[in-house]
């Protein structure tokens, strides 16, 4: 997505360790314009395919869901991050290892939102390590819905949350793939 | 807002201890044609002000407001909850106090994201005791912003929350006020 990888070019900032801030319109401030130029692109590439509920993360992943959904004229549900040790019973748990935080959480969303007759989206704003996305694949199965495919906006290729996404069989889609960034410089290399 | 008296009366589940559920179109899953029409009645309440920034807190909040902000035609910047000890330097912080989760926490926004140009309208989903719009305001205020107003889209009307926002003066929309709930006959009462 030609708008999304200038956007990147534009005010991206790729730090120490691998990191490509993107917090200036993406995932703190958040440009809802943008957004539903990538709700009306994720609606194009998922064009024919029956999706009736797009599932999310919290939180930067909420605002992007929410925006994308209206394209797609279905409701959002978001998996909730959780440390408490006491989980309710009606809900669907999975656990995500975070490499960014360093830390291992649940993910948990509610019986009553998410069941057998769901053709589920995955929507999320990053995909590095694939974790995140993964535990979501997990709560879809785990409700006995069906998994359409995944959206995400920006992927890092040159992490393997991609491939193995892609290796699973799911339909992954993301608008804008890095293939290397340089710190130094300051330049990112979009896959072609 | 009629529509979303309306619909907090057929879907919304008064439980003991005045808990209000409105998980299935307001706070977990997400009725995102519901939030358009919201964000319409924001636009037409806040009819002539001049906003240019919308604010918001994780994770709940996120998704009405990247839809209001469509209504608006603005930006959406989310302050972020944090318990960690060691905040950088190039954000401003304040303490919010949760009396539903019993605990204290910081939220902070990146300098970068909210200054002295900004005309802000505060969004969120929920105002009961009105911790998190006051540390919301506050933010406003160490960034040198202009605080425009707030609006919430369902105030419990029988705690202080919106009686101390509107005492401080700040133009404060609640969608639906609610003035009791009967957790034995599920009836829910609303302000005219």
């Amino acid at each position: 997505m030609q708008l999304l990888k200038d956007r990147i070019r534009r005010d991206g900032k790729v730090k120490e360790g691998n990191v490509l801030k993107v917090d200036s319109f993406l995932n703190h401030q958040m440009d809802t314009k943008l957004f539903r130029e990538i709700g009306k692109e994720f609606k194009r590439r998922f064009e024919g395919e029956e999706i009736n509920k797009i599932l999310t993360i919290e939180a930067s992943g909420i605002g992007i869901a929410c925006v994308v959904a209206e394209s797609f004229d279905v409701p959002v549900v978001f998996a909730k991050k959780t440390q408490t040790k006491n989980i309710a019973a009606d809900v669907y748990k999975s656990r995500v290892e975070s490499f960014t935080h360093g830390r291992v959480y649940d993910i948990i969303v509610s019986q009553e939102f998410l069941g057998p007759k769901d053709k589920v989206l995955l929507i999320d704003d990053f995909l590095a390590n694939g974790k995140a996305l993964e535990g979501l694949a997990d709560l879809v199965r785990l409700a006995g819905a069906t998994l359409v495919g995944a959206g995400v906006v920006i992927e890092k290729g040159f992490q393997p949350g991609g491939d193995a996404i892609r290796a699973k069989g799911i339909h992954l889609e993301s608008l804008a793939i890095v293939e290397s960034m340089d710190e130094k410089t300051g330049e990112i290399t979009f896959r072609e």
